[in-house]
């Protein structure tokens, strides 16, 4: 089996990922809020890549007899509401109270992109941080191979995404040691090996965090720097997201 | 003073390099070789970018009255000796006997493709792990700011080029602790200090080892993976790589 890591998602194309299973990561914030809305109840995920987009799919939605309170439309152009939104991309926006059995429409600058460009892989993911050993056991029930779509920001090289792969990576290869890796997995395992004593301070160096931050959420870096802290895996299929 | 690292040759324009200090490495093994040569007593060294290039200078140096004898083509496609060429890509080849006071032709795939793209730099060096040490004495020489050059291997991350940027960004924090490094400066530095301990291992992990390996050339891993044995750091200027 082998294992690939992409740096960006503007680097997938079909022919990368296809006949492969596929994880997309983007720590911050869009994978991580996305299980973690799961985790709180949330039924459905409608990843979309631009606003409009979004605002067509719960239009469509209403049209057809769907009523509006069972739909939350989220997520970020630049780190901030999209106008017109109903919720940003703080996983703290989407607790129980405010998602358990919703369908949301989710759109975000770099995640849902990479969700997009990777949908041609033979089974597609959602993993962070957050849910790492879950990942690694879920692709360790097959044998096909491995590209894990670090989502990056605007097409660079993003720390924490690279230090989730590795995370991933490290938990498979206690599963499986004879895992071929790739020189990127090979970086990313190394990337988190050495800073995995302190995950928030690892996430805190990277240049989105400090984004984030200058934001006003700072909260939201330690939470996505929570390791496996939660023991599921978000499938994409057909445009949906859902617990796999 | 900033630093960022890019991993591929094909990634670089006039614009990253413009106004910085800028550090071409090719570990396996071209920048390697030319420090290597310098130390044994080459004179000039002229990188270029395909085989007839380095042939047509030849032809050039020799209208002008150059002695042949003065003159070595060397470098490699594959990884091999350049069909006409004198010597191929391996530091072996390349000791005081051969080399000393000449002038050498070279071209490799991707290192010498990584000098001609970073030449519009402030200014240009040749790094590597043989080396690092005297490279973050160098820099830590001037106030500008910083981008290594990874040449990769045809567009790919490569993890012995990325190993030895880290071991520069080891050497210089050392020297000016304030240096503000980009996520993949950050990245290639733990890739460096994870495996600190076992140079050597790491390298040959890398694709591109594995490959020279396949190729008859074991014993250049074990050299090229030598950490700062090598107290100077070769420039690029005009067309040229020196003694600096």
């Amino acid at each position: 089996m082998e294992l690939d890591v992409v740096f960006t998602a503007q680097e997938v194309d079909r022919a990368l990922v296809q006949e492969k299973n596929a994880v997309v990561i983007d720590v911050l914030r869009a994978t991580t809020t996305m299980i973690s809305s799961l985790a709180y109840g949330c039924k459905t995920i409608f990843p979309v890549t631009e606003p409009e987009e979004g605002q067509g799919l719960l239009t469509k939605a209403l049209a057809q007899g769907e009523l509006r309170a069972n739909y939350i439309l989220g997520g970020e152009r630049g780190g901030v509401l999209i106008p017109g939104y109903d919720l940003g991309n703080s996983p703290f926006e989407y607790r129980t109270e405010i998602i358990k059995g919703k369908n949301l429409i989710f759109c975000t600058t770099n995640g849902t992109l990479a969700i997009n460009k990777a949908k041609f892989a033979k089974r597609l993911f959602l993993g962070a941080l957050v849910n790492g050993k879950a990942m690694a056991n879920k692709l360790n029930q097959f044998t096909d191979s491995i590209v894990v779509v670090c989502a990056g920001t605007k097409g660079h090289f993003t720390l924490e995404d690279v230090l989730a792969a590795g995370l991933i990576i490290h938990e498979l290869l206690i599963l499986n040691p004879g895992i071929e890796l790739s020189d990127r997995a090979h970086a990313s395992l190394a990337l988190y090996r050495y800073h995995q004593a302190e995950l928030v301070k690892a996430v805190s160096l990277s240049r989105h965090a400090k984004v984030l931050v200058s934001l006003g959420f700072e909260k939201d870096i330690a939470y996505c720097a929570q390791r496996s802290v939660f023991d599921f895996v978000p499938i994409y299929k057909d445009g949906q997201i859902t617990l796999s």
